[in-house]
This record gives C-alpha cells, structure tokens and sequence, in this order.
C-alpha cells in the first residue's frame, strides 16, 4: 500500500471503533429480507396492501433514506449498504454528509463445500476488485465478507471447512484494501447445534488464528482492517445453553479474541446474528465489563484488547421499523435512537 | 461420490488418454482469441473482407463444427469446447457420436495477486457448481483449469503466488467432479524469464505437490483426473535455454511428474502453450523417450508414469486453419490428421 | 544430493524392492523387547533358567548372528537392525557379505502431544546425523523411523497429531539422505480401537499425503526412499471387523497407497504389527492380487504401484526362535526360511 | 491445563514484566561461553594464570552466586540460567530468595537443515519434558527456546528454514507449559547480511505469525508465555545500515510486534545479540518511546502492545564482570546496577 492509502485505511478502521461505545449499523440485507422484514413489521392486518416492484422499491428507498437521514451520530459511527442501496439510491452521502461512513457487503451467496456438504464456502471473489472499486466511487469506505462456519460437538468445522473460509476472508481482506476499503472479516461460528462453550471457544480461537495467518500471507495491512465475530457460546441443542451465564459469556469472548487476534487489529465489531435482542446487547455489555475490570486471576491481557463494540442490524432497527411502517417517522427515530443508546452504553461494559 | 459417479468419472479419465498415443485437442481459445487466429491465418490478401458480427459469428461455428466432424479418431481422444461452442453451438454431440469425449474451460480470467502484482491470480469459483452442471447438461464430461505461475531466478513465484494457485486448483477439481465432470488441472509454470532449469524443476515439484495436496484436503478423487502440465525448461532469457538439449528436458520433466504426481492420477497431458509446433512434439516425444527405456541409472520410477500424452491447440489446427479460411476443407482435414498423427507418435516416444 | 549419492541412494532403494517379492526382516526389537520374546519363546518349562546380563547380551548376538547367517537371499533383501546389533555387535558385514543391505532404527520413544496426550509425538531427531552417519560407518545403508498415528471413530487422530507425526518422519527422512541412508517412512496407523475401515482409508490417505508435501518442502529425494505403511482396516473394536473381507482390505489398501504416494516412491514395506503372522501375510497378499488384476471397474493406476512386499518381524521369526531357544538350528534355520518364503510369495500375489 | 497450573503460568510470566521497566537478566551461555568472557575480561596483563578444571568450574559459580545474590531487585525481574548452575550449582534459590524469577536455557545446539544448509534448525525436543520437569524440581519458573533466523536480501530465508523454526517453538512452549514453566520463544533474525529494514521486517512479521499459528495448533496458553524477538533492522552489510534512525527501528518494532503478536501473550522481552550494549539500550528505549506516544498518524494499536522490555545479557554484565575478575566485588555490583537502571529506564521509554 501506499502511505497514504495505508494511513486513509488505518483512519477509517479507527474512526469505526472510536470513540469507544459507537458501532456499526448493518442495513446488509438482501432485497428478499428486507422485504421480509418490512412484510412482517407491517403485522396481519396490514397484509392484504399489494405493492408493485416499483412500490416496493421506492418503499425500501425511502425506509434507507429515513433512517439514514437521523442516525444518532453519537452512537453510530458506520453503516454497511446492501449492493442496491450503495450503487442504485446512491445513499452513501445522506451518510457521509452527516460523518458516518458508509461501507459495502462484498461477499455473495455460499456454496457447500463438495467435501462437507454441510460446511458452506462463501463466494465473491471473481471480479471483486472492480466491484469494490464501483463500491468506493459510490461512496462507500470499508467492506464486510461473511464466513459462516458450522459447529457441533462432533466433526463440524472440518479443517477443510475452516480452511475455505479463512482462505475467502483473507483474500477478500487483501483485495478490499487495494480498492481502498477497509476490509471487516467475519467469521460467524454458528450455535444452532450442540457444541459446549469449551469447543466453540476451540473453534472461535483456531479460526480467527487461521484468519490472520492467511492475512498475513497475503499482506493485508491489519491496522486498517477489523473483525466482525459472533459471540463464543454452547449450541442451542446443548444443556448447558440453560445454565451458562451472560458473565461466562463474556470473559470467554474476551479471552478466545486475546488468544486469536494480533495487537495491530483496529477494533472489534461484533455480529449479533441469530441472537435476540437482548442476548445480544446483554453479551456485548458483558465482554466490555470482564475487560474493562478483568475477574480476580484473570491475566492483564484482557484489557489490553481494543474496542469491542456492535455491528448489528435486526436488533437495532426492529422497532423503528414497526413503527415506520404505520408511517410514525418520529417515532422510528426515537425507537432507533434508544437501541442505539443501549448498544452505546454496552460497548462501554455501562449497561 | 457415489460409485457409480466414481466409476464414470474413472472410466472417462482412463478413456482420454487411451490408448497410449491419443490426446486431447484444446479448442477453447475466448472468442476473441479464435478471431483473431482466423483472421491471422487469412493472410494480408484477405483484409480487405469485412465480416458482420453474425457472419464471424457462423464462421466460429462452421469452423469448430467442420474440424470436429472430421477429427482422426485414431489420435484424438478428447476436445476442450469454450463456452459458446458448447452452449451457444451446441456441438458437443458432433464429438461424442463419433466417440470423441467433449470437455469445456472452467476458469475465467486470472487477476493481479494484490501482494504480489506480477503473479495471477485465476477466478472462476463463484457459480462454478452450476455452470458445469449446465456444461454436462450440453454434453461435456470433462473440464479444465489454467493456473498461469510466473517464474524467474529471483523471487518468482512467492510462497503466496503458488498457494492460492494450488487453491484455486483443487476447489476446481472437487465441484468439477460434483457436477460429474472430469478436472484437468493445468498449473502452466512461465518460461518467458531468466529461470534456469534447476529452478524450473523445483518450482514444478513444488507447485504440484502442492496442488495434490490440496486435492487430497478437499477429497478430490485422484483416479477420476488428469494434470495439464508445463515442461520444466531453461527461460527465454537465460543463457542455458541454448544449450538445454531435448533430452535433458525430456528426462527433466519425467523426474518431476513421477516426485509430485500421486500414482492414481489417470494421466498427464501436457500443454503446448508458448511453443513452437516443433518444439512441443520434441518435448512429448524426449518425455516419452525417457519414460520409454529411463537412462542408464536412473529410477525405474519413470517406467511407473501413467500416459503422457498431449493436450494441444494451435500446433494442431494452425495448417488446417490456413488451407480452411481459403475454402479447402479436404486439405484442412488432412492437414490436421498429419499433425494429430505426429503427436499420437511423440505421445508414445515414436516421432 | 551430489549425483553420485542420489544414485546410491537410489540404487539402494531399489535393491530392497526387487526382484519383485524380496522384502525386509525387521529386527529392530529393543534389547527389552528381544528379551522377552527370546523369554517367551523359551517357554514355561525352562523359566527357571537365570541368565546373568552378560549371558543374556551373549545369547541377543547369538541370536541374531545365527539367522543373519543364514538368511534365504533369494526371499530377504535387507535387515533392519537395533544400535546394539549394528554398532556393538558389528553384525552389518554379516549381512552384507551375503548381498543383504543392513538398516538401522533412527527413532526413539515417543512422547505424548501435549494438547492432546493420547496422541504420540515421535522422538530422535537431537543430534541424528551424526548418529546415522555413525551407523553409515558401521555398514548401514538404509534406516527407518516410525511414527504411530491412533485412530478411533470419533476425534482421533487430530489434525495436530497427523501434523506433528508428518514434520517428524519429513525431517527424519531429509537427515538420512544427508547421511547417505536410504529413508523407510513409517506411518503405522493403530487399528485397536473402534474406526471402521472408511475412516481408516481416510487417515491413512490424509496422512500418507502430509508426508509427502513434508518431505516435498525439505527436499527428500523420493526416488531414494521407501514407505513402510500400516494396512487400513477396520478397527478391532468396531462390529464390521468380523465381516470385512481380505480382498476388501487389499483393494482399500491399494487404493490408498495409489492416492497418496507419488510415482517416485521406490517401493512399499508394510509392516505386521499387531496381526497375527496368517493376517499379515494374507494382506500382503491381497494387495498384491489387487493390483496384478485390477477387479473390475478399478482403476488402471493401481497397476502402477511399486513392489508392494513386507517388512516383517515377529511373523517371520517366531518359528525359528522357539526352535533356536531350544538348540535346533537347523530347525530354526528351515523354519525361518518357510515363512520367508511364504512371505515372498504373497509380494507376488502368489500365495 | 488445570486451572491452577495455568494461573500460575500467568503469574510467572505477569511478574515477568510487571512493574513496567523490569527485565529480564540472561546467563545462560555455555560453558565455554562464559569461561571465553571471563578470560576475555581479565584482559593481557592476567593471561599467564592458569586455571585447573576445578577451579574453573569454581570460579564460574562465584561468579554467578556473587551476582545473583547482589541483583537490583528493582530492576531485574529473572533470570535465565545455564544447565549447570541450575542443577549442578543449585543457584535457583538465591534468586528466588531474593523475588527473583529463576528460569532455564531449553535448546541445545541446532544443526543445518540439509534442504539449506545455511539455515540451522534448532535441537532439544528429545526428552524435552524430563529435562523440563527436572528443572522445574530445581527451581526454575520459566524456559526459554531460541531459533535464529538467517537474513539475506535474496532467498533467506527460506520457506522451510522459518516453518522447522515456527515448529520448534511451538512444540518447545506446548512442553514448557506442560512442565509448569512460562516458555520464551526467542526468534532471533539475523542481521549480519545484506537485508534491507523492509525485508527485515517482512521477515519478522511473517515469522513470528508463523510461530503463534503454530502455537495455537499446539494449545500453548498465550497468556502464560512471552516472546524474545529481535529488532528488526538493516544488515550490517546494507548501504541503509548507517542512515537507519534509532528512531525507524523503534517504529519498525512497535508495528511487527503489533502486526503478529496475539493481544494474550504476556510481554516482551527482547534479546541483544550482536548489538553493542549502546545500541541495545537504545533500541528498546525507542520501542518504547514509540508506545508511549504513537508518531502522528500512526495506529493507535501500538499503544496496546504489551510491556517491552530487557532479556540482556553481555550488555549487563560486561562492565562488571571486569570489575569482578580483578576482585572488586563492590565494584562490580554497582557497575551492574547501573546498567541495570539504564535498561529500566529504557523499558519505559525514559532513557
């Protein structure tokens, strides 16, 4: 990299995760879920309304725009656009114009791995250097590739798996930066199934090691980049999901990212896919308590890691967007703004 | 796989390169790079002829169609179709009524390694499940990935330029052989620099290691594939490519196919690309030759090699190409069976 | 390797692999391990027998020089022997006066991998070349390390404990061409627990492959080295132990040896350990018919195989030494030489 | 690990470092290692004396007694002791007296690795627990490994020269801790050739990647270890050498320790080989200057980087030794102490 891309990429990195408590808001939805989403936030009774393509369209424009136009800037520092929002309603500068910096999800659909049909390999790569070229004339600042990652208590991840995808990541990092996008990885271990803590805890931290090996090997500058993870945790299908506390959780989620991510990593972002409302910001609030006071006999560590703080999506629109389809924009706003308060105050361990 | 998708792919392998001799003829130059062959072997006489793009169009077809009707099964096992000749065309079948086995180009184009801009970097991953199920669907039974790997006396190829060939190589193999197809692997070591032939060795020992290692990683099935190697050989621009006699490649590239290549590989075909005519017949026949009666003191490991036969284009078809473009399709098919029939030769150590 | 050692090494190599169904007498026992079998073959009538250290060192050279003397040629290739045998016994020129090519263990105990304590680590690469050149001076010409991988149908092995095994038997095999002995890679893959026999194929693939892509990146000279494999099998603790047919065994066992060894290989020993003398021989056996006929609808490659032949032990001299304890030479001598000689035939696929 | 073993691993290597500005003393030269300094600092004039074996040996362990009972507590927090005055000359006690931490040299010599003999492979791990185990018995708290690391501006080093390194490091650290000893993995870059900074730093980045990827394989505990690396820097044979800024190399430091180093490890502790004692110091003062204000536009994950601090060994000892051979004890332990406070200071950015 050029110095001065180099530095352009680190500032932006930087800007996302500072000051502590802001966060990244995730409007990365394909056309079909958003549509989804706003088809269920209107409620039975609304459904017999009938849109066009053209209505739909106009209506997905306009929810972007509505909340972009009066994001909390206090406590939202980013957005990622899905594909059509970023380059067809060009709504990057409604964002920018206000300081908050647009980026783009560059990864496409997966594929099973013929190897591990269960095991998905995330695609995107062909072309992708003029696609986020496109993406950064249109506006936008970093990227995000999702590498969604199976997990049991038996075979899943295969090292084939992980090595698929921690191969995607790292060339998705390497290409994003040459277009001049700070590169987000994501590596989402799933918990539907019936792993314990202690093996997601091994496959968050052996992933997120092969993550930043391959990154390496491909030169990706790791001061301009960060990390999108989910939240070590036992699988749905195990017992102990009942018994392991939010604080467990997150000493556990510290700990896996000291072991795995280098001291250079601009900030972490966490994903909140999957998880309610609630889990999702009680466990955010709980990482940031175990290291802003790390547990008697915890090592020093902990505090040393750097911001770790939400990019989340469902969680922080959900009741604006109930009250924005009944058309109460003030209302969305302020829906919005509350969550993303929350958010805020649990990225500072204060909620 | 299932057995009986095994045994297909098996039987399809073994049916490309035998019996001893037979090889494949690469037709699947883009369409501008057919173009402009056509339009070269027209000669300066013909320019002035305009032709629409419907008219080149039917001219590409009548071509392909006039050659493959015509192919000397004697020597000719398998043809490699570009996209447009086996979907758009739909002439596959004019190859298999006649038993010939048409395959089809999986890869797409290379780009700059972001760390290393001077290597490539090969796409295609993305889709590429489907789109061989359609190639199937239109006749084909194999398909073929290029992973062009430069090479020089200094730092090229890097430890990264290879891996993420090698990469691309076996995740091509295992979704190839998912939608039913044969893989041809083809890594194509540069000899356009100043490498000598002990640095061309390595890098080739290297990189096809590499690549069946990661095929074994993402369960490609060896015995349904082949490998569409480069010859080891001196750089255009070192000094020894003047004094490198055949022989010494001929045995060079022996010892390098028997130290990388799993014994149940089904066989190689080699690549002609950037040599002349000549010199890729000599090189077949000096491989075959070592192979043949391997020299005093060296390894009976040589006489262990599967086939080595040829997978060529333009030295095939360029006679042919010159007396068609004028209207003489009876002295094209001969000129063909002449050069099919001189590497169906050198492909047993005969020419 | 300067010229004049590769093709020492490679002549070597090929000396203990042919004419086809010559193999290698294991008798690398410890001198713990020597003693009790000389102890047990001495059987409960004669316990009362005290024999001071210096008797029990006396009757260990007695031993082996009696059969060394008097080892079939046309049957026995080579002989590994243990440090005392070779080094303070001086036996070597024993054998090599008869034209039968001494080796020598190269390994020491195992250790357990720390992150996963059931798994062994093999030891002995501390100050190894100059241990193996000592052996070289003292007649050596080939030496052997094994490296046993646990395998059940769950976890085990690891990806960690195939990783550390491979790097060992890489290193191990380097040294010894540095040292001018021909390397015998030993991957001894355990059958006591529960894997059927598809996991076993799989370990023994994967594994195999390490290997190779280990000894690739340290520049091992495979055309001057042997593989001493395990053969896959189901294990003894899973139900289709009892219904796994010998032919079964012998395909999969070519399958996998086809897949995962390069062409260069010189040649194949299995080892015995852990079958009775009638299974181990029975095995090799039908390997052996496997790739003489290939079954219907297998693959052509498995033909390609090198000599595929023992590296026995306690099944070729069992006989003799219950003979020997009590006296009978002669006996001992014919009884060693039956064995040998069935042993011979089954490396033909013969018996 | 048991919970307790692993907080006392993090305690050792905690108290290692902390208080800021504490470090590390090594005497952990051979034998003739420091017999050569002694002779050496008893200068011309002393030379006619001739020592008996015994008195040698004697002399050596005053030497280390009288030191080690004298140590600037304030500014020494361990120590790192040779095989014999550990075990033969029991000295542990009198650090650990004192609250210092006593701990172990782990390697013994390396060997060329035969694929490049210029690049040794570090021995040691035959019998590495019972060795470790032992020490531990005797008093010792923490290990350490070194691996150097040769450094050209062409092909050093290479591929395999930093994985057999990578790999003896882990397998080294997964032991230690297994022993109860903190490990100290010391990558010791050479600096004697002709590398540029870049390629220098390029090499550290990717090496001491290489070691905590491998270390993750092997289950080290981060949080209980430390690494010992060099400063990356120009060769002594590079034009740059005498225009390089003590100040760059503080930068170059700071930003590969940042890039490569997981947030869990413990501390830094870096090694003084081949400097001159003026140049260590000022080194690490300006690694730490760097930390403690990042240049304008530099990342602020420099600030996040562990305590960086001493594991000096001539630098420290040189003046007073020179005082002690003439018997000036007090001499000598000022002399000490004053270098000492300088290493303190530096390790806090205050020299």
């Amino acid at each position: 990299h050029s110095a001065a891309v180099a530095k352009s990429l680190i500032a932006t990195a930087e800007a996302l995760v500072n000051p502590r408590g802001k966060g990244i808001y995730a409007t990365d939805e394909t056309i079909d879920g958003i549509e989804a989403r706003l088809f269920a936030a209107e409620g039975v009774e609304d459904q017999p309304k009938v849109h066009t393509d053209a209505q739909k369209r106009e209506r997905r424009r306009r929810w972007r725009e509505c909340l972009y136009e009066s994001l909390p800037t206090d406590y939202i520092s980013g957005v990622i656009l899905y594909h059509e929002t970023l380059v067809d309603f060009q709504l990057a500068p409604v964002l920018s114009n206000r300081g908050i910096i647009p980026g783009v999800r560059a990864d496409t659909d997966a594929h099973p791995l013929p190897i591990s049909p269960l095991e998905p390999a995330t695609q995107g790569l062909d072309d992708l250097l003029p696609r986020l070229q496109a993406a950064y004339q249109a506006g936008a600042r970093f990227s995000k590739w999702r590498a969604p990652i199976r997990c049991d208590s038996s075979a899943l991840p295969t090292q084939a798996g992980m090595e698929v995808q921690a191969e995607s990541l790292a060339r998705f990092a390497a290409i994003s930066q040459q277009a001049g996008l700070v590169p987000i990885v994501e590596p989402d271990v799933d918990f539907a199934d019936d792993a314990d803590l202690r093996k997601s805890v091994e496959v968050h931290v052996k992933m997120i090691s092969m993550i930043y090996a391959r990154c390496v090997a491909y030169g990706v500058l790791l001061e301009g980049s960060l990390i999108k993870p989910s939240f070590p945790q036992p699988g749905l299908k195990h017992p102990s999901r009942a018994t392991t506390s939010v604080d467990e959780i997150g000493l556990a989620t510290a700990t896996v990212l000291a072991r795995s991510v280098p001291v250079a990593v601009a900030g972490v972002v966490f994903l909140s896919g999957g998880l309610s409302d609630s889990d999702a910001v009680r466990y955010l609030n709980a990482v940031n308590v175990a290291v802003n006071k790390a547990p008697a006999g915890e090592p020093l560590s902990l505090s040393r890691l750097p911001n770790l703080t939400f990019s989340f999506g469902r969680g922080l629109q959900g009741d604006a967007m109930r009250k924005w389809v009944k058309g109460d924009e003030a209302g969305a706003k302020e829906a919005f703004e509350a969550r993303a308060k929350a958010c805020w105050l649990a990225a500072k361990g204060e909620a």
